[in-house]
């Protein structure tokens, strides 16, 4: 496009404001993050000179000495660390697999879920059986199954809008088929990655284990991949497929959460969280999962000092460890304020990718609330027109039962599982301007928070 | 994230909806596209295989077959060409360019503006100055400007929301410089790439030359090589810059806008035109301008065949050539309508990128027209919450007299000055997702024009 003789845009940011001090601060928050924004530097260094942060590894820890390093430069009222200990689980040497057809062997991407066991050493070959669901996986029964591998293939649906529906519908295959097939007394699983693209990137993430039932190991393998495997099944359904892997479950490891804060000036006691998980997987950098969502909320803090604000409550950054793989941090954090009887009036998390600001979405039925009910036509001159009832996060999610309002932070879903826990997510595929427009969003919602209560 | 237990998202796209056929017809558009969508292979095809097709050139010509042949197996009610006349400028050899400092050389990537004459033989090497605005050229005067390069070093605004506010303040510099600076005499232009990134890529775009002013050549500089050379003319302001660039304008050349229609059942004398646009320029592969775009609208037509609905009134899409460098497919295509005497009622142009979509601008007063107030709300539930008085396209502008709707897509804007008019804009930087979400966007706008009209 080549337009700009006449420019007619309207020019919404400045046409639809009032001109009360609250707009006028949220547009201050949106031009400092856009001219003077550090969630982009920040996240360059966790992605690219850090990189991947699996729990217990010792990527995490360097990333949490370079949170409370950066945090310790905002001038803030108390930057800490808060222990706990999280499961350590390692991925081990690359994977790999190969359906083996007599004599011919075709190589297909894989990656271990995140808690599975190896292989025997040397790999695991068997027979394998194609299903799509729990109840096909039933039907065949333990004399189809024993001594076999189990290959879930339920892809993503397309059709939905939200895709974070579509994972809701298809996640569940991640997380049990391992022991659905260990019951029928499977030798392994091989699971269809979460993802609507059709790629050769294997997508790993959290699977698990019953006490009381055979652990098997268990994979997912590329959409290309899973399409490859069931064509050939197609056609030879006596076909055997041979994966290796040699992941690791390591004994219980101390990290931290890293937390920073600023005091408020009227009402210190009443608590603003805002947070993102430190923690990522390992196949990528943990770009859009969840390094965004760190530096989007650390950026509130730089915003409310930089532009001088002091906020009448107390706004706190968290930067939750283990959210991929036991979610620890997010546990220990609502314990340790519960203990030292703190008032939580509300806690935002984002943790749904660096991309364009969409909205909010809000617990229980605070979207009936006063606070809903006047804020809200404030940010849809930012484009900002999601204001759903819904989840607030799954750190955050501990503090249902203080009290808290909890809200999830909304950016646009599309490109979400293009890269999610697999090795696409990258510092590359985030946008700047997409971050750092998310950072205001979260510091102007944090803003009237502060101002006003949650009432 | 690794949330899917307890997946509590609002699922929005069923809660919020009517079952109103209306809506169940939009929500079908939605599922076709992405599910069986043609979108991303058309653009896939259009990028890769064709590439740049800068009017005038075999590739826009390959391009206009491609998409005749494509829109041929849609079983159209008539599919054809309509013959225009554009310009020729071609870019002819890779440019080169070097900040001279005594016997130091720094080469800095630039690219000649689209237009733009040819540097001397053996390139144009002379004395440099830099200015920000018109004001600062004029303060400088001839005695200031006569024999050199004017560096016209004008950022574009990060503190824009809208990234297009931010190209509109700023791409008029793109445009005149040449004009201004040749005025005084000056002997070439550079002009600072718009663009809101920081590389290493220069964008290239339109520039204009007048008939009675001495035209110069005129490049523009990556915003990496701007910062450079201004860095370099602060430590010595008698440097020189050298560049050299072989670009030419040849004779008219015949080219095609592409037409294709489904004709109305009941009205079918009434048109809604739906296009984007065909040609591109040359450094990229033209997938967010305007392949994007025009594929989009492409889907349109066949979404409506699949899914076998007969629209009351005639469906037209327009692949309209020339937008970049001289508008003349669109002038055409409106003179043609006009001298037919047809009576277009609406007119939407797609040509702001393949990014998620956010809603719509409608020209004049028409944001106050009854079928804008009846339909914001049904497409609200996809997130396209901007309805907005604007502009509503370059090439649809031309339509303007002939009293139809002029209805401008919008998606988000974050992105599209990474790529734009630069080598960045390529095939792999289009989300399918948010492609194929677009085209749906569109074909339920064209639907609820083509059961309701305008009113």
């Amino acid at each position: 496009m080549n337009r700009f003789v006449t420019c007619l845009f309207l020019l919404f940011s400045t046409a639809t404001f009032s001109q009360s001090s609250d707009s006028l601060i949220i547009r201050k928050f949106y031009e400092e993050s856009f001219v003077n924004g550090k969630t982009y530097h920040w996240l360059g260094e966790i992605c690219s000179t850090i990189g991947p942060r699996v729990s217990g590894s010792p990527q995490a820890e360097m990333a949490v000495n370079y949170l409370k390093k950066e945090l310790d430069q905002l001038s803030l009222d108390s930057v800490y660390l808060q222990d706990v200990m999280v499961p350590h689980w390692v991925r081990g040497k690359k994977e790999s697999a190969f359906i083996v057809n007599g004599k011919e062997k075709k190589a297909v991407n894989i990656c271990a879920l995140g808690g599975s066991i190896a292989t025997p050493n040397g790999g695991l070959k068997a027979g394998i059986v194609e299903v799509h669901n729990f109840d096909e996986l039933k039907a065949l029964g333990k004399e189809n199954v024993h001594g076999k591998i189990v290959f879930m293939n339920h892809p993503m649906k397309p059709e939905f809008i939200n895709t974070f529906e579509a994972y809701g519908e298809a996640a569940g295959f991640r997380w049990s088929t391992a022991m659905k097939a260990g019951a029928l007394g499977a030798a392994g699983v091989v699971v269809r990655s979460m993802t609507l693209s059709m790629d050769d990137y294997p997508h790993t993430g959290a699977m698990g284990y019953s006490d009381t039932i055979p652990k098997i190991p268990a994979c997912a393998i590329s959409t290309i991949g899973a399409e490859a495997l069931s064509k050939a099944l197609k056609e030879n359904k006596n076909l055997q497929f041979y994966f290796q892997q040699s992941s690791a479950i390591l004994p219980d490891t101390l990290s931290h959460n890293v937390i920073g804060e600023i005091r408020g000036a009227e009402f210190p006691n009443e608590i603003i969280v805002v947070g993102g998980h430190v923690d990522a997987w390992d196949l990528g950098q943990g770009a859009h999962d969840d390094g965004a969502g760190m530096v989007e909320s650390m950026e509130v803090l730089r915003l409310f000092k930089r532009l001088n604000i002091h906020p009448k409550r107390t706004i706190r950054f968290v930067g939750f460890m283990n959210e991929e793989n036991g979610g620890k941090g997010g546990e220990m954090y609502a314990k340790q304020a519960k203990l030292r009887g703190e008032k939580t009036i509300a806690a935002i998390e984002s943790d749904e990718g660096g991309f364009t600001p969409r909205g909010f979405s809000f617990n229980g039925d605070s979207l009936q609330s006063e606070f809903v009910k006047k804020n809200r036509s404030l940010f849809m001159s930012y484009g900002l027109s999601k204001w759903e009832k819904g989840y607030g996060g799954s750190d955050i999610n501990h503090l249902g039962d203080q009290g808290t309002l909890l809200i999830g932070f909304i950016p646009d879903s599309q490109r979400y599982f293009e890269v999610h826990h697999a090795a696409t997510d990258t510092f590359d595929k985030v946008s700047r301007r997409e971050l750092e427009m998310s950072a205001a969003s979260i510091a102007s919602l944090v803003y009237m928070l502060s101002e006003y209560g949650v009432k």
